[in-house]
Parts: C-alpha cells; sequence; structure tokens
C-alpha cells in the first residue's frame, strides 16, 4: 500500500494480528494518511502473513516492535489483560499509542496508563469504539448546538450473537476480563457518554450470566444518570436469539447488510466444537495469518457507518436516531431524515482524530482520561449488580 | 344490540362513560356474552347519548347506578381519584366489579377495595389493561411451559404521544393520579409481570418530567427484579416525538393500522388550546356523547391485536416477541413465527375473564390482589426516583 505525497503517511506498528486488528485493517488498506510498518504477535503465522503482505518487520516480542524506530504510533489490538503493559511500553519507547477498547481492568492500571503517555509526552487515543462512528458524532453535535433544548433521556438496546463467536477461554471469564461489559458495554457506554456530552454520576445495573457452558455475563440492563439530570437506560443480550439489526434496516454492526435468514449460525458453528482449545483454535484460525483467513481487500465503494444497535437519543423538543446511513430527527414539529455521506474509507473517523492529535491540529476525543470515565462505568456496572445498589462515579 | 340466546347476556352498568368506555364500547357492541344495562356519568350530555344508543337507564349519581337492579357487573371506568369510592359502593350493592386500570392510588385504597369486594362475595377484575391482550398470554403460557429454559430478560419499550393527548386538569399531577407512572406503568408493569409469571421482588427507576407546561412525568425508565433471578429493563417516552409503533409494523396500539405520515398530530392539535378547561373540555368533546364523538360502530372485520410497544422475553434458549398478528420466536435452533388468530371482538379476553370468574368456569388473573401488585410496583418507581434508590416489593 502506498502512502500519499504529502504530507509522508504516519507510520503504524501493531501489537496484536488478531480479530480486531482484521477489523481494523479495511481502514488501514484504504486509508493513504497512514501505513503499516512493522507488527508483533506471538503467533508465527500472523507474523509470515504481516511479511507477506506489508513487507515491514515483525517481532514475537512487543518490547522489541515498540523500538522499532520505523514505527511513529503503536497500534495495540493484544488482548484486554495486555492493554496496560504494551501502552507502557511504547509510551517509555516515545511512541504514540492507539489502544483498542475496553482501556483496561481496573481504574489503577487507566491511572498509570495516563501517567506514562503523558510523562512520555505521546498521544494515547482508545479505539477503535463505536463511539467514534459518524452518526454518533454529529447525533452528539446536534445535541450539544442546543437546537432541541436540555437532553433528556437516552435509550440504548443491542441484541446480538456477541457469546456464541469463538473466544479465547479467558473471554469467557469476567475476573480476567471476559464477558459483554468489559467488552460491550465498553462501546455502548462509551456511545452513550459522548451523545449525552454530561459527567456520568451514578449506576444501577443488573447482569445476565446465563449458560453454564459459558461462564461471563452474556447480557446486562443499566440505568445512568447524568450530571444535567438526564438518564439513560441501556441494555445488551449477546445470546444469540432476537437481533436488534431488524431495528436497523438489517445493516449490521460493521454496517454490512445482514441476512436474517442466517439465523442462529454463530451458535451452530459453535456446537461443532468440543473444547475450549479447540474453540480458541478456531478463532485463530478465522484471524489473521490463520488457515481460514479471507483478506477484506481495499474497500472500494463507500459503504454505511457502523453502529451498535438501535440508539434513541431524547431532548426536551425532538427525539434522534442514530442509523447507519444517516440521522433520524423527530422533532416537535416534524420528522425528518438527515442523510450522512458514507466515507470509503470505514472507520475513517479513527485516523481523522488520531492524525488530528499527532499533527496538533484537532484536540482527540477519546482520550486516556475519557476512556478511563468508561471504564469507570464499566466497573461499576460489575459492582452495582454484585451490592445490589446504586454506585456513584467519581471520574466519569 | 340483542343478547345470544343461551345463556343471557351480562347485565352491565357503567361508571364513567369517558375516554375508557368508549375504547370498550367495540368490545361491548360486538360480545354477544353481555349487555349494556344502565349507566352513570355527571356530564347530561353523556347520559342522553346512553339512553339514545342503548335504552337503559342512567343516573347522574353512581351511587344510584349500582342499585340498579338490572345490574350485574358494574364496570367502573371513572377518573382514577373515583375507582375506590365506586368500588366500595359497587360491593356494597353486591355487585360484581369490573375496573379500569390503574386499581388505584395507593395500597390502602386496594387493600380496602380487596376487602370490601370479599366481604360481598363479589369479584373484582382490574382491565381492561394490556395485559390482556392475546399475545401477551400465549408468550406467558411459552414462557410458563419451561420448553424454552428459565426466564432471563425481558425489555420492554413504548414511545408515544401520551402526554399531549387531551387531558383533564388531575392527569397533569401525578400527586393526584396524573403521569406515565399511574396510567402506563400500570399497563407496562403488569404485562412484564404476567409475562414472567414471578414475584417481583425490586425495583429502581427514573422519572423524566421535561415539559413545565404539562408538569407530571411523562416518561420513566426502570429496572425491576423477580424472585427467580430475572430482570426487566422497561421504559416508556411520552412525549411524541419517536414512535415504536414503527417496530411493531406500523400497527397502533389499538391493533390498527397507522399513518406515519400523521407525525406530530398530537402537539399540533394541542398548541391550538389556551387554557386547561379548553383541552378538558376538548376531551370531553370528542368522548362519549361529545359533539366531535364518532361512534366505533360494530366491528366486522377481526383485527389485529392490541399492544403496548415492542417486547424482547429471554429465556434461556429462546426469545420470544409477542407481535399484533402472532409470536415471533427466536430458539437455539430457529426463527419461527406462530400466528394469532385475531377475534372479531376486540379486547374479548377482558369478556372471557370476567365470564369465567362470575360464572365459576376459570379462576380469573387481573384479581384485586394481582392489580394490588402492580399499584405497589407504580408506587415503587415513584418512591425510588425520589429515594434514589432501590425500592423493595412486598406484595408483588
Ligand atoms: N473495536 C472493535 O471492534 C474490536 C473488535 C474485536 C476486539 N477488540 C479488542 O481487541 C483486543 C483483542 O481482541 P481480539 O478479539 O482481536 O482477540 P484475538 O484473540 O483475535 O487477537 C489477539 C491477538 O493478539 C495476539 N497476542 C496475544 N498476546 C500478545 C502479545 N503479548 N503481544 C502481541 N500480540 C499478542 C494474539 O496472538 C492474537 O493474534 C481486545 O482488547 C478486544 O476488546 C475490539
Ligand atoms: N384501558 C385503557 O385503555 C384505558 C384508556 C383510557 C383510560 N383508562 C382509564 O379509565 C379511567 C377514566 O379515564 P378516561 O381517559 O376515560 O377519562 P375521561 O375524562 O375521558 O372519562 C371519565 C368519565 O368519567 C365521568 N365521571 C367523572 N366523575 C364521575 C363520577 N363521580 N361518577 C361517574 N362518572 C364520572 C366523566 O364525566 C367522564 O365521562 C382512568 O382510570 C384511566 O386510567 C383506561
Amino acid at each position: 500500500m502506498a502512502g500519499a505525497p504529502t504530507p509522508a503517511p504516519l507510520k503504524i506498528g501493531v501489537i496484536g494480528l488478531g480479530r480486531a486488528f482484521t477489523l481494523m485493517l479495511p481502514t488501514f488498506l484504504a486509508d493513504a494518511r497512514i501505513a503499516l510498518a512493522a507488527a508483533s504477535d506471538p503467533r508465527d503465522a500472523a507474523r509470515r502473513q504481516f511479511t507477506a503482505d506489508f513487507g515491514g518487520p515483525t517481532y514475537a516480542d512487543a518490547a522489541e516492535l515498540v523500538q522499532d524506530a520505523s514505527v511513529e504510533v503503536v497500534y495495540i489490538a493484544s488482548p484486554h489483560q495486555h492493554h496496560m503493559r504494551h501502552t507502557l511500553q511504547a509510551a517509555a519507547a516515545g511512541k504514540h499509542v492507539l489502544l483498542e477498547k475496553p482501556m483496561a481492568l481496573s481504574l489503577a492500571d487507566c491511572d498509570a496508563m495516563i501517567a506514562a503517555c503523558r510523562a512520555a509526552g505521546v498521544h494515547l487515543i482508545v479505539g477503535h469504539c463505536h463511539s467514534f462512528d459518524t452518526p454518533y458524532l454529529r447525533a452528539r453535535d446536534l445535541v450539544a448546538s442546543g437546537q432541541f433544548g436540555r437532553l433528556t433521556m437516552i435509550q440504548a438496546q443491542n441484541y446480538t450473537d456477541y457469546l456464541y463467536r469463538p473466544r479465547r477461554p479467558e473471554e469467557l471469564v469476567t475476573a480476567e476480563g471476559g464477558g459483554a461489559v468489559f467488552s460491550q458495554a465498553a462501546h455502548q457506554v462509551d456511545i452513550v457518554r459522548l451523545l449525552a456530552g454530561q459527567r456520568l454520576e451514578r449506576v444501577r445495573c443488573a447482569l445476565g450470566n446465563w449458560d453454564p457452558a459459558r461462564p461471563t455475563e452474556g447480557a446486562y440492563s443499566a440505568l445512568l444518570w447524568f450530571e444535567g439530570g438526564a438518564y439513560a437506560s441501556i441494555s445488551y443480550n449477546g445470546y444469540g436469539h432476537f437481533n436488534t439489526d431488524e431495528w436497523m434496516g438489517w445493516i449490521g454492526e460493521m454496517g454490512d447488510s445482514k441476512n436474517p435468514s442466517a439465523y442462529g449460525a454463530a451458535r451452530r458453528r459453535l456446537q461443532a466444537i468440543e473444547s475450549a482449545q479447540q474453540e480458541a483454535s478456531l478463532k485463530a484460525a478465522r484471524t489473521y495469518g490463520g488457515p481460514d483467513y479471507v483478506s477484506p481487500g481495499i474497500a472500494r465503494e463507500p459503504r454505511l457507518f457502523q453502529h451498535f444497535g438501535p440508539i434513541i437519543v431524547s431532548c426536551e423538543h425532538g427525539d434522534i436516531r442514530p442509523m447507519p446511513h444517516g440521522l433520524e430527527v423527530y422533532a416537535d414539529e416534524r420528522h425528518t431524515f438527515l442523510p450522512l455521506e458514507a466515507s470509503a474509507v470505514p472507520r475513517a473517523e479513527v485516523i481523522d482524530e488520531l492524525l488530528g492529535a499527532v499533527s496538533g491540529s484537532r484536540p482527540p476525543i477519546h482520550t486516556g482520561e475519557w476512556a478511563r470515565g468508561t471504564t469507570e462505568a464499566c466497573l461499576a456496572m460489575l459492582e452495582s449488580h454484585r451490592t445490589r445498589q446504586d454506585v456513584a462515579l467519581r471520574h466519569t
């Protein structure tokens, strides 16, 4: 992939060539403002594929990747439990960090990561996360404009087959960072906070942990109260039955058209599997460098925007519904649709924010401080379920 | 309207010839098992229309109606604040009671009503309420059958223009029984309890009171925990913007086809109105006996079932979505649709339950004891918002 002539593309070193990386790959391939320079992964096959595809050096050990002189930004897409260590390594090497969600598994880790990046004078951007999706950013602008009055209420739901996609063992253990709260509330809470543009004050939450074969929470419902008096009601159910994409015009999370008749596919695939190890291998087989990996290729057609399920943002004088192709706006007088022009680069918003930060031209939204707020809210959701009461938030 | 020859139709005396009565009228007109015998309303015009339509005697004072020898069941559709007094009067006269929701405004009132009906040996059925709708009753049977495993979670939402329909002044004051909790949670909580078939244990709730011109809560979101471990997340927003009927195939609450292009009609109509008194007159003008009243006529075509917004009932091995024409069932293996045959008599379920109780052939579901449980949960919602904590339930 060639970079644009001016300015030189920002050179990215990847830590973790897994599923998250493959989901960012269409962006890296299509966006001429960045280039993949090097990568690290303990899996040989992934490293070989990276060299074949991009020619850059690869490292089994992330500690070496961050030292690679060609790398300007480290994209960390390793499993959650490595996020802190890899961030500290990158910062110590003076590299900017683009870190996959969730930021980390404790507030102490978040604090250490923020401090390390600040001390090193590097940017820490946490994402991709669906709160980067343009429809949410534009909905947030509409709310912030005040033209519909004060924010009153947000309703967000997402019913998916999350829990039945192939997983590593630790993804099914909440104490090790598994489960819907760390993986999915990390998106949903982030979106709701972004839309509200207000500090979160308290959280009450119920978790659902209903399949003993996959012993982590696959569902949750929560009430979140904002400082300004608005509240959000959020729900996630990843047990693979009803799918809320039906209410998004059968457009899936990645902005792709969905085929409703493929019902139950994730669960069926998993039924053929006999052990946790076999399941982890299946996940790896389909990911970068694996035998079943299919390259996304360079996106040539603009695609619909990605999304995280039906969301209704209510203000005093109108509701806004972010959709994959624009915003449905239900004002006091009339209902209108504001189309949003799709980008040929999926998730271009992530690169926009990264480049804006690195070049100093636009302060980033999804900083470490911001993402710590989402982590605090996610931890509060787990605690509220355990203690059966509201949990007050301090940083969010 | 003529009754069926055998058995003789049950004779109903109506207290309150207002909007609720007009919504039950298609049922009364179409169901040969019952007959309208007499009515009471302080409004002359309503009484005159009743005499013209049904020939039966009318009374300005409900105390006389309950003494009418022809009346076997008293249908109480007066404003909430009169429910207790009218129930006590009917019971004292030895008449069965069919009482509109909400049962009453306090648990003490509920207790007095239950005691009075028990002492008099009369049935007390609380409804119509949307938990009578066949799709919910059938979904409840599916849950209770255990074929999908344990109940795990219920998600219920309803976005309507509730707050902008013409109202009496007290309907806009929560302390007098106004607002979305007494009027709308009375449906939604009742449905959720019915579907779950389990005792409710605790409630956490946020209320939305966002239009100073209509100073009651027009919205709420709540988490409800059941004894068996399942939870429900319910939300209502009556501020007249987004309408969830879009997710019910544009079928409205009454089972009618809805025209999405009539957006904003309720709010526009209200804008032409200058005073609370004028608004109350508008409500009365459109109701029974009023100058703008249009008789529903006898329903001849089976209609789709009524509903109370999108509801997703989740069990371990399947989600059930009650719809106006049947049940969407998303099981582990496959998605199926169970059609439900519409009845020519709208809300025939209310008459089924009333007659089953009176004849002793089928124990009723919506008894006073049952409805007290819903009232307790509604009062707990108001209290939880006020005290900012969970409220434990005792009777529900
Ligand atoms: N934003 C999104 O849409 C999205 C989607 C999926 C995952 N994620 C996030 O990405 C992260 C990874 O999840 P995943 O689903 O891609 O997992 P995965 O198992 O598919 O990929 C993880 C990759 O990291 C590699 N790895 C493990 N230890 C490493 C180390 N010490 N150094 C370098 N590489 C290492 C693994 O070999 C694997 O290739 C998680 O934090 C997850 O939350 C984000
Ligand atoms: N199940 C439903 O779908 C539904 C729909 C609307 C209302 N309701 C319930 O019905 C009840 C009435 O609400 P509404 O919207 O019909 O109000 P409304 O104002 O339209 O009707 C109330 C009627 O009661 C009459 N009335 C007042 N005081 C009376 C008295 N002392 N004796 C006899 N009649 C008296 C009024 O003149 C009026 O005709 C409420 O409790 C409401 O919750 C139920």
